[in-house]
């Protein structure tokens, strides 16, 4: 039990930089699972259907999650398109928006409205970088003669290190990074450069999607190299890199496959219930498996990771400054979560597995619905 | 069309030299599809449950096959285990047996049987090579620390060149090859090292099967330049390189994944019914590509590809010497094929799918079930 040490550790609560809430009743399942994971603070992102292009609809989905879970801060975000405007840019910062994400067309879930052509966008990057307004990049190339779904991240990394040439002074996120070497080009940029990372990034490689539905997401998970050189930046302590899971909520139907004879599978895993769990754990394994030394995870690395570099970063405070305790208990993780009509039910990464660890205080419970 | 000039064409009957037709039920519904697929020659697979390790098992097994569908010829193979001794070998021999699988542990469907040390069978390869037997490699190491399903090939390279020094004379096939470096091991080593390759890897690479359950198999398909390396092999006229389907049935609950509540994917491909088809249509697909010239595929290497250079490395000859005729005409891949029991379901590759081609002659009938 190489982190046994941090039984009983109290934390910042947790944030989570990269969350999927979706809409309807998918976001009534969801949206309360936020804090069951242990995180107070998100950042959602804007692949609905159609995609969040307007200020007016970004304020509007965020009153939507207020009201299922007001116990959550809801950083908002467009989704970059031509309706988004340097004019829009002003608005948005004005009206408290955070970011502007940006998909490259046809990459993932709901991004057929991504974009297809960067330069069109610089009057609008020159804008966010004057508002000082996040840029969010899916950082992926679209499949193409030798690009696939394994170097789709490192051909984009050109486009990224120039655009930080262009805008110098633009916040750039690169969103859920799976390769040591977008982990490079992320350290070679400025500090207003940074990368999300997510739960099961630190679990995955290849191997493990190839065959298994419930661990297929875009970005796909990597080589072994990438795992170690994601795991081993998770803990270094550089404020650059920190948690964002990119949970990705499908109807379990989506992820069969099967159901509509297609044998298609959505991309995305579900964490949002365990972030916290799933994090720890991973780490706990890396340290068993000698990937990590159980040195080089400390309170402080951890509590950087999981929330407190991002909060800087995105320029953001916990108000409530809220705690969070981890504690070294087995637990089994629940099969899905299933909304009360019974329509619909979304499976958890690692269901059935063991997680050896849960979050706990007056405010944090696991969730307790189980299949 | 580039391929237009093949319209008509008559071709000795094809050969296909990596067949599953497993047992029971599942043997029933897929022996009729190999004459569908426009074969009257296979080599048939051993990895049954328990796997085939005795003269007899195969022997009956074939009795079976030919029962079911007395137009083909079967050429058995036992799977290589502690059990296949060298006097299994020299009983085998006499028993018209023509070679023997051998699969690495733990890599592929029903292979927990198989291979974790090379060395132990050394005196059977020596028994193999006196008595002029097949070794038929399926060659992938198990996943380690760096070794992935990406590289696995790649990284059983060294066993097979090792082999082939030990046992010159020993004939080898290194079964469905997918990559670049195999084809090229595989090159540099004698003419008594030869590969097989597959309909569904002329198609395919890792962007096919991520997120679709009916495009995974092992070895999963590579990079675009290992398709293209597969494809100029195909028709190089190299008689070191030849057909082998790999058709691999599942009941369509085990590509769903999602029928268990698991997620996980049974590997592998089912093309028996449109082997032939599927050869030259990916052929010309590639040429509409420009990643073959039409000029590179003629009739001779075409015939050798899908037979002849098989039948000679087997040393095997169709003694009806059938013929089949290739037609340029578009048909629909069906769904799948079902048991009259109503079930057995098993999805056909490319299901819904448009095919250029379809074979014909008094002999060969596409299939005509459909879902």
């Amino acid at each position: 039990m190489p982190l046994e040490k941090f039984d009983g550790l109290e934390l910042s609560a947790p944030s989570d930089f990269h969350v999927h809430l979706r809409d309807g009743e998918m976001m009534r399942l969801v949206t309360p699972t936020i804090r069951q994971g242990g995180n107070n603070i998100v950042f959602v992102m804007p692949n609905l259907v159609p995609p969040i292009t307007t200020v007016q609809r970004a304020l509007d989905y965020q009153k939507q999650l207020q009201s299922i879970e007001p116990a959550v801060k809801y950083l908002m975000s467009l989704y970059l398109h031509p309706d988004v405007t340097p004019e829009v840019i002003r608005e948005a910062k004005k009206a408290g928006i955070a970011g502007v994400k940006s998909y490259p067309a046809g990459v993932t879930t709901n991004s057929s409205s991504g974009v297809v052509d960067y330069e069109q966008f610089y009057p609008v990057f020159k804008a966010m970088e004057e508002e000082d307004m996040i840029l969010n990049l899916h950082g992926e190339s679209p499949s193409g003669p030798d690009i696939t779904v394994l170097n789709a991240e490192e051909a984009f990394l050109p486009t990224l290190l120039d655009l930080h040439k262009r805008f110098p002074n633009l916040r750039i996120i690169l969103e859920h990074c799976t390769t040591a070497a977008a982990i490079e080009a992320v350290k070679e940029c400025g500090d207003n450069v940074a990368a999300t990372i997510t739960a099961h990034h630190l679990y995955l490689t290849v191997d493990d999607w190839a065959g298994d539905a419930f661990c297929f997401c875009k970005p796909v998970a990597k080589l072994p190299k990438d795992k170690r050189a994601i795991l081993k930046i998770a803990v270094s302590g550089n404020p650059k890199f920190f948690f964002g899971s990119d949970s990705a909520p499908h109807p379990v139907e989506a992820k069969h496959g099967g159901a509509s004879g297609k044998g298609k599978i959505a991309a995305g895993v579900f964490t949002q219930p365990y972030t916290t769990p799933y994090v720890v754990d991973a780490l706990e394994r890396a340290c068993e498996k000698r990937l990590l030394s159980e040195d080089q995870v400390t309170k402080e690395k951890l509590e950087g990771f999981l929330g407190g570099f991002g909060r800087a970063f995105y320029k953001v405070s916990d108000d409530r400054q809220e705690r969070m305790v981890l504690k070294k208990q087995k637990t089994i993780v629940a099969e899905s979560i299933r909304a009360e009509s019974g329509n619909l039910e979304v499976v958890n990464f690692r269901k059935g597995e063991e997680l050896g660890w849960t979050v706990a205080s007056s405010s944090y419970k696991l969730p307790t619905k189980s299949r």
